[in-house]
C-alpha cells in the first residue's frame, strides 16, 4: 500500500506559524511522526507540499500515474477556494482523506465549506497534527474504503 | 482517564439501517471494538444510546457530575437541530469529539451543519465505525485537549 | 395489511386546540373513524400519539420490528424540526404517508418545509380530520406504493 | 353538486410520459376511474385540460359562470410559474383543491414552491391518479368546506 | 396622439372579483371613463384584454406595427411572472406606464416584483381604476416621455 | 379639503440636481404648478420640505393635530430607510399619496424598496413633477380613500 | 391568580453552568426568590423544569387543564428550535412572558430567534434571574393582558 | 443613582397613536409613573423625548457628560435603522435597557431587527407602559450590572 | 436525420427587435440560412415561430408525435419563466439544443438563469444567428447524443 | 483649491470614545493637524461635525453653493444607513474622499457596507487619523479627480 | 487570422478522466481535430494548456503581445473561481469564445456560475470536444465579432 | 524601516490595461515613483510582483523570513479569491496595508469582498496610483501600527 501525504499553502510555516492555533510541531516533525507509523503499519508513504494550487494539482495527477492507493491531504486555505484540486482527485480516481489540524468549524466562517469533503473519504478535523496519523490508521484499516 | 461514548438517535439501529451508508456492524459490535481498543490503552470507557434529546442532554450532565474526562458522541440526526446538546457540553464543561459513522458532506444538504462543531475538540467523519476508536486514540493521545 | 396511525405534538388536544384551525373532532373520534374504515377496507389498524419526538421515533423503530406495512403520520410541529424521525422512516424502511389536518401551505411561512416530505410516499393536506382516511384509501388502493 | 377535473400542461402525456414517476395510466383511464366514482357518489363532473396558461385562467372563470361547486386541479407546470390561475380561483370564488400525481417534495427543488397552495382547500401530492379521487371523496364528504 | 389601453388576466372580472380590492366598477365603466377623457384631451385610444400572455405580446407587438404612440398597461398577474411582455416592449420600443387598481406594495410579497415597472415610463398603484385616467393625463403632458 | 405636500431630503435642489434624471423645474415651480390646480380644484393646499428625517416627523405629526386630511409625500432617500416616517403616518392616521418624480424601479436596486409603499393610500412614480398633480388629482376625485 | 414557572434544558445547572453569563444563583434560589415575591403579591405560583422538549409539552398542555393563568417560561436553547412548545401555547391557550436570564441578543447568531416570541405576551431578556420577578409583577398588574 | 428615561420618535404620540398597540397611557403619564416608581426607589430619574435621530445622539452624549448612571430607552423606529444611536451608547459608555411596549416580535418583520440590543444590558418588550418601571427596578436592583 | 427549429416569443421581432443586441437578419434570413445548411448536410429541417407559451407546450409535444429526432429552441423570454417547456421536453423525450442570439449572461441578471439548460443536450449562447448553425452541426455530428 | 472636512455623529467624541479602537487624539487635535497640512500645501480647508443626518446634508448643499472643490467626510455610523447624504454629494455634485480612522472591515459585519463608497473618489480605511491627511495629500495631487 | 486554444486545469486528463462526463478523445484528439478544421478554415491555430491559475494569466498576456486575434478557452474549474483570468482578458483587449466540454448546467450547482461568461464573446457548453470546432468556426465566420 | 511592495496578477499591464480605469502610469513609473518618496522619507524599499497566487503567498514567506517590516499590497484579483494570501500574512506576521488603483466599491459587486481587508492594517481604493505612496507615508508615520 502507497500513500502519498499532501500539504497545502502555508503548511510549510507549521511550527512557526500561529502556533496557539497550529501547535509547536514543524512539517519534518509530523512527517517524521507520519512516516514512522507508516513504517509499523508496512506503509509506503511519500510527502509533498506547495503553496500553489497549480502544483498540488500536479502532484495529484502525478499521484495517479504512479499508483498512489490513497492520499491524505491537507489543503490549507485551498479547502475553500478550489475546485481543481477537487477535480484533479475525480480525474484521476484516487480516493483521500482530508485533514485540517485545527478544528475549521470553530473559526472564521469562511473555513466552514469545503470543496473538497463532498468527493472525500473520510474528514478529519481538529486532531492537531495527530490527524495526519489517525488518517494513515483509517486508510491502513479499511485498504477498499472508497468514496 | 474515563470516557462516555454516546450516541444518539437511530444509532441503535446500527447493522440493520441503510447498510450500504452505515455498514453491517452493529452498535454492540462496535462498543466491543471501542471496549477492546480502551483496554488496551488503559482507558476507563462506558456506553450509552438514546433516541431522546432531552435523555441526551440527561446524559451528558450526569457524565459532568461523574467526573467523565472526555465524552465521544455521535449525535446522529440530532447534530443539525439540537442546541440543547451544545448547551449540555458547554454548561457542564467536558471536552467531546464528535464523531460521524458516513461522510455526512457527501450527503443531503441539511447534514452539513452541525450544532455541536464549533465547540468540539475534533470532528471526525466518513471513517465509518472505526471513528469511535479514532476519536478514543486522539483523546488518549492527547488527554489534555481542550477546545 | 397493517397500519400505524401515529400522531405527533399536541394532536392530543384536538377537539379543543384552535378549533376554528382544527376543527371539533377530538382524536379519539378520528380514530374511531379510521379505525371503521379499516374494518370495511380489511386492513388491520393500530393507533399511537405522543408529544416526544424521541417517543416517535421509538414507536417507529418498534412498527418496524412488529412488520408494520405503511404508517400514516401526522407529525405536527416535529414535521418542521425532526430529523430524527425523518431517519428513523428511512432507518427502519417503512413507507409512510404524511397528512396535515390544516393547509400547512396558508399558515405562519415556518410551516411551508416538512423534513418528512421528501421521503414520504404521499402528502396529504388541508383535508381536515378525513386526511387519515384518504391516506388509509390510498394505502389500501396502492398496498405495493413505495417511495 | 358539480364539480370540474382541470388538468395542466403536459398531463395530455399520461401514460407516455416519464412512465417511471407518472404510472401507465392514461388520461382518459383517469377521467374513466373518476367519473365512475362520481357517478357512485351522485356528483355530476366534468373535465379538462390545457397546455395554454390562459386557458386554463379561461377555463376557471368559465367554471365560475357555471356555478361549479369546487374544482380539482392538477396545475402542472405552472403550479411553480402562475400567479394568473391563482387569481382566477380568488376572483371567481371557486374552492379547489391541488392534485399532484407524483409526490413533488421528492423532485427537483423548483417543484417545491406552489402558487396555488396557500389559497387551495387542500393538497393532496403523491398519490399516484387515485389523487383524483381522493380529492373527489373529500369534496364530497366536506362540500361546505371553504378556505 | 394613439394611445392604446391593455388589461392583462382576470381585469375582465373588474366589478365581480374580490370588490374590498377591486371596487365595483366593471372593466367597460372604465374602458368608459377613460374614452371620455380621452375624448376631452383629443387623445385616440382603444382598448383590449386577454387572459393569455402570448395574446398579451402579439397586441403589443401589433400595437408597435400599428403606430401606437404610447400604452397604458395593467399586467394583473403577468406583472410578476412575465418576461415575455417586457420584451415585447423593449422589442417594439413602445413606451407605456404600468397601472395596478389595488396597492401592490400593501399586498402580498410575491406582488412586489414587477417584471416592467424598470422599463416603464412611469408606475401608478393604488389609485383604483381612476389610475387609468391619471396615465392618461400623464401620456397626454408629457408627449415625448421616454423611459 | 386640506392637503400637504411634503417634500423630503435634496429636493430643494431640483432644477439644478441631476437634471437627466430630476428635470428642469425647481420646487418653486412645483409647488406653483400644483397651487394653481388646488385652486383650480377648490382644494386648500400647502407646502413644506426638509432635509431631516425628524422634521418631517413632526411635520406629519403636525399635519395630524391641524387636521390636514391628505399628505402627498415624496420621501426622497428616506424613503428607502426610514421607518420613523411611517410611524409617524400610521401614528397620527393621516392618510397619503407617495410620489417619486423619477421612476425608481429603473435606477439603483437600493431605491426599490419603500418602507412607506406597504401603508400609502397609492404610489406614483417616474411622471416627473406632473406626479404630484397627479396624485392632488387623485385625492379630490377619492376624497374618502383610505388605505 | 395561578402562575407556573417553567424551565427548559440545562437551566437546572444555573449556578455551576458558565457562571460569567448566567450568574452563580441556582435555580432553587431563583425558585426562592420568586415564590417570596409571589407570597408578597399574593399569587399562586408553581415551579418546574424539564430537560425534555416533549416534558415541556407535556407540563404546559397539564397548566391548561389546572387553569393556570400565566406562564413565565424561560425556554432554553428549545427557544430557538421547537414549535412543538410554541404549538402547545397556542394549543391550550394559556398566555405567557418569555425569560432569557442572559442578553440573548449579545451572543450567538442562532440565539436571535425565538420561535416563541410571536405569540408571547412579553418578552425579557438580559435582566438575569430576576427576569422571572420581573415577569411575575408584570403579570401581576396586567392580569388581563393577552396577547 | 441618576437614570434618564428616553424616548424616541412617535412616543410623544402615545395615548393617541394605534390606541390597539400602544394603549391609552400618554407620555405625561409614563412619566408620572416612572418619576413616582423611582422616588419610592430612591433613584433620581430625568426624561426626554424626540423625533430627531441626531437629537437623541447629542442626548445620550450629554448624559455621558452628565454623569448618568443608566438609560431607560425606547428607540422607537429608530431601533432598526440607527447605528448612530449604537454608537453613541458604546462611545460615552453608559449602560441602558431598551424597552418597547408592544411585543416587536409580534408584529411586522422589519421590526425584528434591533441595532441596539447586541449592546445593552437587558431587552423588555411587550409589557406596555409597565416595560420603564420594570427596566427602573431592574436597575435599581443590580446597579452595578454592565454589558 | 429530422430536426425541428422552434423560436419562442419576440424572436418574430428579428431585425426590428433591438439591432444592437440582436442584429439585423430577419427569422426569415435565419430560417434561409439554417435550411441551406440543412440541405448541405441532408438533414430535414422544419420551422416555428410562437409567442404563447402553451402553443410552443403543444409544438414539442407534436414533434415527438411526428418522430422528430432532435429540436433547436430559442426560448427567448420563456427560457427564464417556463417549467411547463421543459416538462413538454422530458415527457416527449425529444433531445433538444438551447440557442441563445446574444450572449445572455453579459445582459441583465434574471437573464442568467435557464430552465431549460439543465435537461438539454447543449447550450450556445452569443454566437448571433449563426448559433442555430452551429446547433444543426452539432447533432449532425453527434447523431446519438442524449442529455 | 477649497476642501471640507466634515466628521459625523459621534466624532466629536474622539479621544474619549473607545480608544482602543480610535486613539487618543481630539477632534480638534486632528482638525489642528489637517490645517497645518493644508496651509503647507496652499489649500484652504474648512472643518464641520453634527450629529444629524439631515444637517450633515445641509453642510453638503451649502459646500456646493459655496464652490467648494472636494469634501473629506468621514460619515461615522451614517455610512451604513444614509442614502440622503449620498444623494446630496451626487445631487450638488461636489467629488468627496471617504474616510475612516478604524478599519472597518474587521470590526462588526454591519460596518462592512457603505452607502457612499460606490460615488466616492476614493476611500481611506484604518489609517487612524492620518486619514484625514492622506485624503488631502490626494486632493492636492489630484486636483481634477472626479468619480 | 491568429487563433490561440487555451486549455485550464485537468483537461490534460481528457481520455482517462470520467469519461462518462467527458469522452474518449484525448487532449491531443482534440487538438488535432480543431488543427485539422483550422487549416480547412486557414487560420493559424495554437494550442496551450495548464493546471496553474497564473500561468493561464502569462498566456493570455502573451497572446495579448502576440497579436492573438480571438482564444478558444475553456476554463475547466476555473472558471468558477478566477477573477484573474477574466481580468487578464480585459486588460489585454482579446476577445474569446468560453467552451465547456460537458453541460455544466446538469452538473453540480457551483458548476453553473462562470466569472468569465458576462465578458466572452459567446458560450458553447456540452457539445463534447466538437464545441472547440464550433467556436473556430464561429470565429472564422464572425472575424469581427467583440463583446 | 524596510518596505515590500507587492503587485497582484495583472498589474504588469499597467499602463496598458483598461486606461480609462487604471491610469496611464506603467508599473515601473509607479515603483519609481515610491522609490523616491521612500528615499526621501528614509524607508528601505523593494518590488515585486507575479500572476501567480502561489508566488505571492511564497514572496510574502519570504518577506517574513527576511525581517520585512510591513508589506504594501495590490492584490488585484487575488482580493477576492484568495484565502492563502491572506493566511501568508497572518501565517508570517508581517502587516500590511491593502491598496487598490481603482475605486472597487463603484465597479462589479464581486470586487465588493475582500479577503485580506479584515486582517490589514489599512484599506486605500481609489486614490490611483498615488495610492501606494499614500501606503507609504502612514506606514512611515505609524511604524508600529498593528491590526
Amino acid at each position: 500500500m502507497r500513500v502519498l501525504v499532501l500539504n497545502g499553502p502555508n503548511l510549510n510555516l507549521l511550527g512557526t506559524r500561529e502556533r496557539q492555533i497550529y501547535g509547536a510541531a514543524t512539517l519534518a516533525d509530523v512527517e517524521k511522526e507520519v512516516g514512522e507509523l507508516a513504517a509499523e503499519l508496512g506503509v509506503e508513504v511519500s510527502f509533498a507540499q506547495s503553496n500553489h494550487e497549480g502544483a498540488l494539482v500536479d502532484l495529484i495527477q502525478q499521484a495517479g500515474r504512479d499508483g498512489i492507493d490513497h492520499v491524505i491531504i491537507n489543503p490549507g486555505a485551498y479547502t475553500h477556494t478550489s475546485i481543481a484540486i477537487r477535480d484533479a482527485f475525480t480525474g484521476v480516481g484516487v480516493p483521500f482523506v482530508e485533514v485540517h489540524i485545527s478544528n475549521v468549524h470553530a473559526r472564521e466562517d469562511f473555513r466552514r465549506h469545503s470543496h473538497l469533503s463532498s468527493v472525500a473519504t473520510a474528514v478529519i478535523a481538529g486532531a492537531g497534527t495527530l490527524g495526519y496519523s489517525l488518517a494513515l490508521r483509517l486508510i491502513h484499516a479499511r485498504p477498499t474504503a472508497t468514496r
